[in-house]
């Protein structure tokens, strides 16, 4: 096993700096994983760690854990409590860090034309992606089809996502408008949700089949351009609340696509 | 108009302390609300603001809305920038503060007992009570019942509620066991979601009539007394993602009560 002791070595910094930059996770094509369980879902995923590295009292205590994440990386190194500190992102760091690949971008051509998918247009704001994400796994969605999104590797997304976007399939749009023509043209049924009380209720209409829900901007919602390509839906309200947050109003919508 | 242009005077350092501080929103059954929507939000609900800070810069831009803010206050101050600096918790103030009174407690005597209730055992983070809290009131739900929660009153559980939690109705529950027996009584269902999938399925079950639905821990659930004692239900799952998260789960746990 390698050791590495020293928080200025370069291996360190590299970390450190995709860990805080969407550029470095750019150009390097590499993410950032922090903690026990994202690390060790990374290793059962098939995820490509390039680095992995684990503080000796945490080796202790998950040996298993360790071993497995170590087995699937290819270089891993034991690590000082002062190395980890350097690398932690959170206040009580589990000493469990992994530099990995990122996945190569899937096109939405090779969605399943049959299936559930949600397309998250705009979210700006990474725990509402996680969020997002670890729902429509545990609801059964087939995959997430993102548009203009921040970016899903950030260690916030992925805490968030809480392993979900090591697993669900994930479609990166470069022209959402495009694309939607292209999924209904296979068949598919597109749903935007809008806080727009004049829209059909979400509970009137088919989920049977293929289908996609447009999830908009925290702040703008659904771009006008994508809603008049889709058929608008919206989830009743009451009260004063001007809206359902954006990561609310998606787990209905998925829970509606699914139920 | 009074003015208040240091940061040291005694008034900001009390606004500091409530702000930051569970223990000193205790002592004074005072809180600390900032920015534009929640201070107009606490004077269009009747929520009774003790002093209110302004921006000079705020009132000539939004001099409405601050007028009306003063009008409510028992206090109002004009404040330095300096000042504002002192208050803000957050990067970009928006120039507007208020310390308010608390609401008196609500008992689940007072529970209507044909209504739809949540129920909050323990949640812990303060942007999840402040989350759940505003798709209550979005979805029509008549009021929440909080049991072991943390604070409604800190600045990040207004925050994430949006106003919301100075128009629905909250009721403090002592003992959440006790008061679920009396809601039995008085003929309502009391449900508790798990997600265990060998519970219901919260599909299957009818949110006829008085109806309150239990959510539980973020990390433990529902605890055993409680559960012990409701009728228990599950929204089924897919995927490896471990559960839902908690504001997630209660969003369509409320969505299936009120559709």
């Amino acid at each position: 096993m390698n050791r590495l002791d020293s928080v200025s070595n370069e291996k360190i910094k590299m970390a450190v700096k995709i860990a805080s930059s969407s550029k470095a996770r750019k150009e390097t094509g590499l993410f950032f994983l922090e903690g026990l369980r994202l690390c060790r879902d990374s290793a059962l995923t098939g995820t490509q760690i390039r680095y992995a590295f684990i503080t000796d009292k945490a080796y202790e205590r998950f040996t298993s854990d360790a071993e497995l994440i170590f087995s699937k990386a290819n270089e891993a190194f034991l690590i000082s409590q002062a190395v980890a500190d350097k690398l932690s992102l959170t206040q009580t760091s589990q000493g469990f860090f992994c530099l990995c690949a990122k996945e190569p971008s899937l096109s939405v051509s090779s969605v399943d034309f049959g299936g559930k998918y949600i397309a998250l247009e705009n979210i700006q704001d990474p725990a509402n992606l996680g969020a997002i994400c670890r729902t429509a796994e545990a609801l059964g969605i087939k995959g997430a089809i993102l548009y203009g999104c921040c970016d899903r590797y950030s260690p916030k997304s992925q805490r968030a996502a809480m392993g979900s976007l090591l697993r669900l399939p994930v479609f990166d749009s470069a022209d959402l408008c495009k694309d939607i023509e292209f999924l209904k043209k296979k068949g598919m049924s597109v749903y935007a949700t809008s806080p727009d009380s004049s829209c059909e209720k979400i509970t009137g209409v088919s989920m049977d089949g293929g289908v996609v829900c447009v999830i908009g901007n925290e702040g703008n919602g659904v771009s006008e351009d994508v809603f008049s390509l889709c058929r608008k839906l919206t989830i009743p309200m009451q009260g004063n609340a001007e809206s359902l947050n954006a990561s609310m109003a998606a787990a209905i919508t998925m829970w509606e696509m699914m139920r």
